[in-house]
């Protein structure tokens, strides 16, 4: 089968929106197996429009119209569908009435342009939807079948959940594509694809995706085909990349954040937690406690951007400051052990770095990190040197993302020695 | 004239890709005056780009497509446009040796596949690509024009500032839309509206647009036109617009931040700076940091996530707590004053609130914000309560960025006082 997607709005046509619902509908044609051929955003014209639908109509099996179908006058999705197909226009009583009662319970009375709404092309089912006024449209012409959408992101994704995937979902007999992920932290791209290259000989290449974003690795594996024996496959997938890419994967939940999953186990643990940043400036910290509940497990920060308060915030001894420089593994070391026992915490982690762009030197150039994790209790203070390419945000995303993955696993062999 | 653009290329038809050269393409297009009817991706298959073609040559003047000129099998839109327009394609030695400079100067030997790139359409006038391999084109089919880039977006950019913009400049004998910017924070959308109306009437409802995100109204002014007349329309309006916005305009600079702002203020009066946290749990301090050279005023910031941290690190009376809780008007103010004092700065913020989902009350429901600003020396604390709607997350972006509006104005204060 082979689709098309048309997005209708002027507001498409602007230099600041792009058309996003394209994606979720792309999505799940992809689930299920259909060919996007093209993807058109075009104004608020019922020629424009009408004219694309007369040049799709010949070429694809599936059109999915979203937007226009508002009350206003510069709604014309509707007349420019029946003038494309040549067929009439006729007022729907049931589902004016439905518009009719959707006011009547918000307590207003339905404004006129909204009878609008209720026209309905001939020979169309209609769509309904329960989070808004615009009803919508299935219809089919010659080969070709036509799914009518409002603009609105939020009716536009309930209809196709209600109406568009048990559409496509039958006419593919139940074979469908599902995916499953795999997060990891900590690894380059090219280490993660050495270690998992096994499963691409097991399951074939194309089943298995790499995406990298700022220190995090998405790998993405999916199956196809009827239910039983994909979800056989998929499970089978899931758990050869786990053996192959090891304790490097932090989670397999979608929902997951590496912050999170550090929460998880610190929670797990009955631990507590305090960070001393310099680089970051209060990111890792900002990160912890975007966790609703982390006050469970969080205590507190001290951002010691200046070197007097490496001092007097985290103890930091003036002696290794002035021997070592501020960028230096004694210096982390000292803030994540100084924290730990300043604010009275299991945990503590220190980062000190070079984010550039000015600041850096021969020896220490941008990019030069320091962290350390210590605890729990006075045992052994962890610490990695890094030298991070990119510029300022990136530096400082990544040493972030890196203390927080130390840490993880920190908190890991903490729970398999207990 | 009218205007569409076609990006082509099959990885623009997945689930996880938009095109947004099309965003760069229809702001040049806007400042011309040039209107866009269409957009539309497509897969890399010949007949398809063909058929787009030929659907859009009698119906608009310009034709801007990118993607596809790459030198690879899958990459046809040379070969499209060819056959859509009837052409043929002839190798051009002049666009061959280039790209074999090209490599030469990078130390390789050009690899065969590249030859393709050298293949020029009959009639066409090339666009060079000094930052990639692939050549653009230029080319005229009875009234249209149609341009061809390559769709790496740092290679189209430059060819449209190169090729594309001085050919709209031209055909518009100078005529050409310009916007200015003036960036407030801290005021509702309606606020701002209400205060600007009499600039609607003066230059027109359609010059002037409010765009609000996170705490942050842009107001665009846009003036089209012929130079001079253009440049003093727009200088009026943003000399009109500032007046009635008044001190609530933070900058009317692109590049500059909130937090850049307010860095420049505490650089310019020698102060110095630090936070103490709780619900933006180190936000604002990752913010103030994030902006290169902070170190000059920003000392540290303490994160007060817990209780006992209020109380040991920035010193805020248990008794007072007890009484108030930590979320109320004294513990703000105590935190402001606390952090400046224990920290040694010229200036202190303090934080406090219910981020939620949890811990919200009836008499503190979730959004309950205080923030207080203390110095500089030992006079009034400002404080600000707050009930902000929304997530977590955004009731904790409102916060950081309410307190740096505080702080700001504060500065201002303080610099018109000296």
């Amino acid at each position: 089968m082979k689709a098309a997607i048309v997005a209708v709005g002027s507001e498409l046509l602007g230099a600041d929106r792009l058309d996003t619902n394209s994606l979720r509908l792309t999505a799940l044609l992809d689930r299920y197996g259909v060919e996007l051929r093209r993807k058109a955003a075009i104004g608020d014209s019922e020629e424009e429009i009408a004219a694309e639908l007369r040049f799709l109509l010949p070429r694809v099996d599936l059109i999915l119209i979203g937007g226009g179908l508002g009350p206003t006058a510069d709604d014309v999705t509707r007349e420019a569908v029946a003038a494309a197909l040549g067929r009439r226009l006729a007022l729907d009583e049931e589902v004016l009435a439905a518009i009719e009662r959707r006011f009547e319970a918000l307590g207003w009375r339905m404004p006129e342009v909204n009878r609008r709404q209720a026209w309905v092309i001939e020979g169309a089912e209609v769509i309904s939807n329960p989070r808004g006024t615009a009803p919508g449209m299935r219809l089919e012409s010659g080969g070709c079948t036509l799914f009518l959408f409002p603009g609105v992101p939020v009716e536009l994704e309930g209809m196709t959940v209600d109406a568009l995937e048990p559409w496509l979902a039958e006419r593919s007999g139940g074979v469908a594509r599902e995916t499953a992920v795999l997060k990891i932290a900590g690894l380059p791209e090219s280490v993660v694809e050495e270690r998992i290259a096994p499963a691409y000989e097991q399951f074939g290449r194309e089943a298995i995706t790499i995406l990298a974003n700022a220190g995090e690795i998405r790998l993405q594996a999916t199956a196809a085909g009827p239910e039983p024996e994909r979800r056989a496959r998929l499970a089978a997938m899931v758990a050869r990349l786990a053996e192959l890419a090891g304790d490097a994967v932090f989670t397999t939940r979608e929902e997951d954040t590496l912050e999170s999953v550090v929460g998880d186990l610190l929670r797990a643990a009955g631990a507590t937690l305090t960070t001393a940043e310099s680089c970051t400036g209060g990111l890792l910290a900002q990160r912890i406690t975007s966790v609703p509940g982390s006050s469970d497990y969080f205590l507190g920060a001290a951002v010691t951007y200046s070197d007097e308060l490496k001092v007097r915030m985290v103890e930091v001894p003036p002696a290794v400051l002035a021997e070592h420089g501020a960028v230096s593994e004694p210096v982390a070391r000292a803030m994540a052990e100084g924290v730990r026992r300043a604010l009275g915490s299991d945990y503590g982690v220190g980062i000190t770095g070079v984010a550039g762009p000015g600041g850096g030197s021969e020896e220490k150039p941008v990019g030069t990190v320091h962290l350390a994790v210590a605890g729990p209790g006075d045992g052994e203070v962890e610490h990695r040197k890094l030298r991070l390419p990119g510029d300022r945000d990136r530096v400082r995303r990544f040493s972030a993302q890196l203390a927080l993955e130390v840490l993880r696993r920190r908190l890991l062999a903490a729970a398999g020695g207990a």
